[in-house]
C-alpha cells in the first residue's frame, strides 16, 4: 500500500473501489497532488453463494483516511449500481458537492429520504449535458449525455493538470434513442483532436459483436406484440427504464389500453421521473380495481418482477399469490427483459408456471424486445477511434470483459499505446508518458444484511454455507446429576429417533470416558465432537456442522 | 389416483415417472393389461435452492407396487439422466431383461460395478439398431438409431395390440454424423405409413429455430482452433461425448500434438468407449509427467470441469490447485461446451479466472464450438412431418419446452389430432380415438444425500434454506444452581461479545420471569424464544434460526 502523502505532484492517479473486475458497486476516485474527486457510489448484489446478503457496497476506507482531501462527487446516472451505495456512503464522508443530472439526483434523493437523510445534510447540485463544472483546483468536469437505458445518462471528459480523461460512463450508442437525445460523440471527437490522455470505458457488452439494439426496434417490437394480444397484457421490465416504460404507455394510448402500474419500485421510478418531467401519462394511471370495468382488451399491467423475485408483481402472479390479480388463459405476460447472470433460475420458475397457468408468453430472445443498455463491440470501437486515447482502461467489466475490450482496441487502427487491466483498490498512476500501477489501497465488498452493515464477511459466510449443505447437529452434555446428552438437529435428515439415539449413545461414551479419566472439560467436548464426527460420517456419509455443548 | 386393477384391457397407457415437465431423471413406464414395461431409468442434478443434494433420483412406488407386472426394461442411452438412477432402482425391482446397445449397456455396467451390484443381479442384454425385441405379450420394440451426442443412441419403435408409438428418445438430426450413421428416419417414414398412434418426442431445444449444428461443423471450428494455438492446449467438453472427442484425438493426430486425458469421468467413459471399440486411440495417451519433454505446441490436454466445478481439472488448474499442471501465459484453453442451466455463475467464474491467469480462452459463441444434442424446431417439424402421429406427447422437458413443441406440431401440414402436455405421475391413455390423462399415480423426487436415499425431503431442505439466509442462534439455559443463558451462534454476525450479552440478558430475563411465576419448562423455553426473537430482530434486522433449549 502506497501512502498517499508519497505522491509526487504532477501524476493524476485512477483509483478504483467497485467497478473494475466486476459488474456492480460502481465508485472510484481520482486524486491530483492533495485533491480527490469521487465518481459515482454503487451497490452491487450478491451472488448465490454469498447467502443471506441482501446487497454489497463498496468499501472505502481509503476515502475516509484521506478525507479532508475530497473536493467533489459526480454521478453519471441513477442506476442502482451507480448511486445505490450512497445512502450508506454520504454520512461517513464530509459534505462536498455532489453533481447530477435532474433524474439521478431525483432518485438520490428519493433514496436518500428512505433512509431517513435530510436534504441538508448533502450538497446536490443539478447539472444540464453539457454543463462545466470546477472541481477543486485540478478537477475540471464537462458533463456530456450518453445514450443508456436510463434518461440523464452521462460520460464526461476531465481536464487535469495532468492531462484529459474522457470517461464514458455506462453507454451505448443509440442512434434512435426515444427522447430523440443522441450521444455527444462531437465533443468525444473534440477532445480526442485536442489529445486525451486517458479513456476509461463501458467493458459490460466488449464479448458482443455488432451494435447493441436500438430502443427504438423495441418500442416498434413491442408495439406489435401488444398489438396481437387478445385479451389482458400485463408487461414486466426493469423499474428504472423510464424509455421503455414511457414507450409502452404511448402504445397503450394508440391501442386504446389504459395502464395500471404495478410494484413499489415500478410506481417510485414512475413518480420520480414524472414528478421531475422524464415520464408523461397520456391518461391518468387506473388501480387494478378501476380496470375491472374495462374489457380485456383495453387493460395493460406495466409491473415489477422482471428478474423472476418471487415477492415481485409477476412473481406472486405467476404463483397465484397476488392478493388481487389473477392471471388467466387468454392473459398475455411480456418479458421486456432478460435475465440478469445469476438470476437464470428464477426468472425460468416464473416462466414456465405461466406455460403451466396457461397464459401467451413473450420473451427474448424469440421476440426482439429487449436491449441492453450496454455498448457492443462495433459502438465501443467507435468511441476508441474518436477518443484516440494514448492510454485505455476498460472499466465496467469482470476481467473477461475487460480483456476482450482491450483486445478490440489493439485492433483499431490507432491503438492506445497501452492499456491496463485493473482491479478494485489499485492505483493507477498516469502521467504524460506514465501509465502503470503504482501501488494498492484497500479495496473490497461490504455486506449489507439486514441493519447489519459490515457485520457479516465471508467467513460468516463460509458458515451459512456450511450450514446450508448438510445441516447441523447440535449436542449439549449435561453432567449432573449424572451425565446426559441431548441431540438436536436441524436441515439432517428426517426425524430419526434411531439415529438420535446412536448419535446420544456415542456422545454420552465420549463424556463419561472422559469424566472417568478426569480430563478438562474442553478435552471432554472435543472427545464428544470427534467421536461423533466421525460416527456420523460413517453412519450417513455427511459432515453436519456439529456444535458440542457441556453444561456444568 | 387410479388403482391400476380398474384398468379396461384394451388400453395402453404411458406413465411418465420423471422427464415430463423437467429436464433429468426420464423414466417412464408403458402398462398394457397386466403387462408393465420400463423406459430409462435418469437421475437429475439437484437446483441451487436444492442444498446440500447430491443427486435427485425418481420416485417408483407404482413400479414397486405393481413389480410382479414388469416384464421387461429398455434403455435409450448411456447419459447419467437416463441410466444415472439404475444403480437405485434395478435393487427395489425384480430381475427382468434390460436391453440396450453397447455403450449403453457397458456404462451401465461400470455404474453397477462402483455400487457393487453384481453382474448376475441384473440381466442385460445387448441390442442392436434395428433389432426387435418382444417384450411380455403386448410389446413389440424395434430399436432405430437416432443421432445424439452419445453414441449408440436409440429411438425406437412400440408395437402393442392398442396401437404404434414412436418415442424419439433423446435426439437430433445431425446430417454429418461423425462415425457416418445417420438417424433411421426411414423407418419412422414407414411407420408413419403404417399409422402411428402415439409420438413421443424430445422437447429440450423446442424453442430453438432453425436446425442444431452438425457434429462435423464443431470438429472443422475445433481443428481450427487446436491450429491457432501456439502452446499447450487444455480442451474441455463432456465426458460422455465420445465423438467430440475422437474427433478432437484425430486433430491432435493431425496437428502432432499428443494427447493426456485428465479427469476421473472423462478416463472413465473413454475406457468404457474403448474397450467396446467406440473409441480408437492412434497413439497412445501419455501422462502429465510424460508430455514434460514434448514441446508445448505438441500437447493437447482433454480435461473435465466443462460445466465449473471447482475440484474438476479445469477447476483446479483455474484456481492454481492442481498437483501437477500450472496453466501459464501462451497456453490456450477451449471450452467445448456450454453451461448447463444453472452453472452459469460457475463457468463464469472460471472463465475470469483464465483470463486473470492470461491464457488464451476459447467458448461459444464467439467460436461455434459447441453443439447440442438436441433437434432445434425444424428438425422436430421433421420427424412430425414424416410420424403423422395422430396422438402426440411432448417429452423430455419443462412446460416451456412443451407446449412451444405442441404448437410448432399445429403448424404443420398434418397436425396431431390432439396434443397432451403430461406431468410426471400422469396415467397418459391411449386408445384408436381416446387420448387422456385417466388419473395419477405418485411421482416426484428422492433426494441422495451422502448415504441416505430418501431420508432429506422437503422439509429438511427448507431447514438448510432458513439456516442459510441468516444462520442460526443457540440458547441454553441451565437452571441449576442458579439460572445462566449460554449463547452460541453460527452464520449469524462476525464475533459480537456485546450482542452475545445482550442476547443473554434478554433470555435470562425470560427464564427468570417464567420460574418466579412457575410456569411449564416449555413454556419458559416459548417465552426465551419470542423475547429473543424480538429483540434480534429489533437489534439486527435478521431473523436467524433460533433454537432454544433448557436444562434443567
Amino acid at each position: 500500500m502506497t501512502n498517499s502523502s508519497e505522491v509526487p505532484a504532477p501524476t493524476l492517479q485512477v483509483i478504483p473501489l467497485g467497478g473494475m473486475g466486476e459488474i456492480g458497486k460502481n465508485i472510484f476516485a481520482y486524486r491530483y497532488g492533495d485533491e480527490i474527486m469521487i465518481v459515482d457510489g454503487g451497490l452491487a448484489f450478491p451472488k448465490a453463494h454469498q447467502m443471506g446478503i441482501d446487497l454489497i457496497i463498496p468499501r472505502i476506507d481509503y476515502l475516509i483516511e484521506n478525507q479532508s482531501l475530497i473536493k467533489g462527487w459526480i454521478l453519471t446516472h441513477g442506476h442502482e449500481d451507480h448511486i445505490g451505495a450512497l445512502p450508506y456512503l454520504f454520512p461517513r464522508l464530509p459534505r462536498v458537492p455532489v453533481y447530477g443530472a435532474g433524474l439521478t439526483l431525483g432518485l438520490v434523493r428519493e433514496k436518500l429520504s428512505e433512509f431517513g437523510i435530510k436534504d441538508g445534510d448533502v450538497d446536490l447540485r443539478e447539472i444540464h449535458m453539457g454543463d462545466k463544472v470546477q472541481i477543486g483546483q485540478h478537477f475540471g468536469v464537462e458533463f456530456i449525455r450518453m445514450t443508456h437505458s436510463i434518461p440523464d445518462n452521462a460520460g464526461y471528459i476531465l481536464t487535469t493538470p495532468a492531462g484529459r480523461v474522457v470517461h464514458t460512463g455506462d453507454f451505448k450508442l443509440d442512434e434512435h434513442p426515444s427522447d430523440g437525445q443522441l450521444s455527444d460523440l462531437e465533443r468525444i471527437e473534440q477532445a480526442g483532436k485536442d489529445g486525451v490522455l486517458l479513456l476509461i470505458s463501458d467493458s459490460t457488452n466488449a464479448e458482443r459483436p455488432g451494435r447493441t439494439l436500438s430502443e427504438q426496434e423495441i418500442a416498434e417490437n413491442l408495439e406489435q406484440v401488444i398489438a396481437n394480444s387478445r385479451g389482458r397484457v400485463f408487461l414486466t421490465t426493469f423499474a428504472s427504464n423510464v424509455h421503455r416504460i414511457q414507450n409502452v404507455i404511448n402504445i397503450a394510448k394508440r391501442q386504446g389500453r389504459r395502464v395500471v402500474m404495478e410494484g413499489r419500485s415500478m410506481v417510485k421510478y414512475a413518480q420520480v421521473a414524472q414528478d421531475l418531467g422524464y415520464m408523461e401519462f397520456p391518461e391518468p394511471l387506473l388501480t387494478s380495481e378501476e380496470v375491472g370495468e374495462l374489457q380485456d382488451q383495453q387493460i395493460l399491467f406495466v409491473c415489477t418482477g422482471s428478474q423472476g423475485q418471487p415477492m415481485a408483481v409477476l412473481g406472486r402472479l405467476a404463483f397465484g399469490t397476488h392478493a388481487k390479480i389473477a392471471l388467466r388463459r387468454g392473459d398475455t405476460v411480456v418479458l421486456s427483459s432478460n435475465p440478469i447472470p445469476g438470476n437464470e433460475d428464477a426468472v425460468n420458475l416464473i416462466v414456465n408456471r405461466l406455460y403451466e397457468i396457461g397464459v401467451d408468453v413473450i420473451y427474448p430472445p424469440s421476440y426482439r424486445i429487449h436491449a441492453s443498455g450496454h455498448a457492443s463491440q462495433e459502438e465501443l470501437a467507435t468511441v476508441l477511434n474518436l477518443a484516440r486515447p494514448k492510454f485505455f482502461l476498460p472499466w465496467h467489466g469482470e476481467p473477461r470483459h475487460q480483456i476482450n475490450h482491450a483486445k478490440l482496441a489493439q485492433t483499431l487502427p490507432r491503438p492506445p499505446k497501452r492499456t491496463l487491466i485493473a482491479k478494485n483498490g489499485d492505483i493507477v498512476t498516469l502521467g504524460p508518458d506514465e501509465f502503470r500501477v503504482s501501488g494498492t489501497v484497500p479495496a473490497g465488498a461490504v455486506y449489507v444484511d439486514g441493519l447489519g452493515v459490515g457485520d457479516v464477511g465471508d467467513d460468516v459466510i463460509l458458515d451459512r454455507v456450511n450450514l446450508s449443505q448438510e445441516g447441523m447437529v447440535i449436542l449439549t452434555a449435561a453432567l449432573h446429576p449424572t451425565p446426559h446428552v441431548e441431540v438436536v438437529t436441524r436441515g439432517f435428515s428426517h426425524p430419526n429417533r434411531e439415529l438420535d439415539n446412536q448419535i446420544r449413545r456415542v456422545a454420552l461414551e465420549a463424556v463419561e470416558n472422559g469424566m472417568r479419566e478426569k480430563r478438562r472439560l474442553e478435552d471432554v467436548r472435543d472427545d464428544m465432537y470427534g467421536a461423533v464426527r466421525r460416527f456420523v460420517r460413517k453412519a450417513t456419509g455427511r459432515n453436519p456442522v456439529l456444535i458440542p455443548m457441556i453444561v456444568d
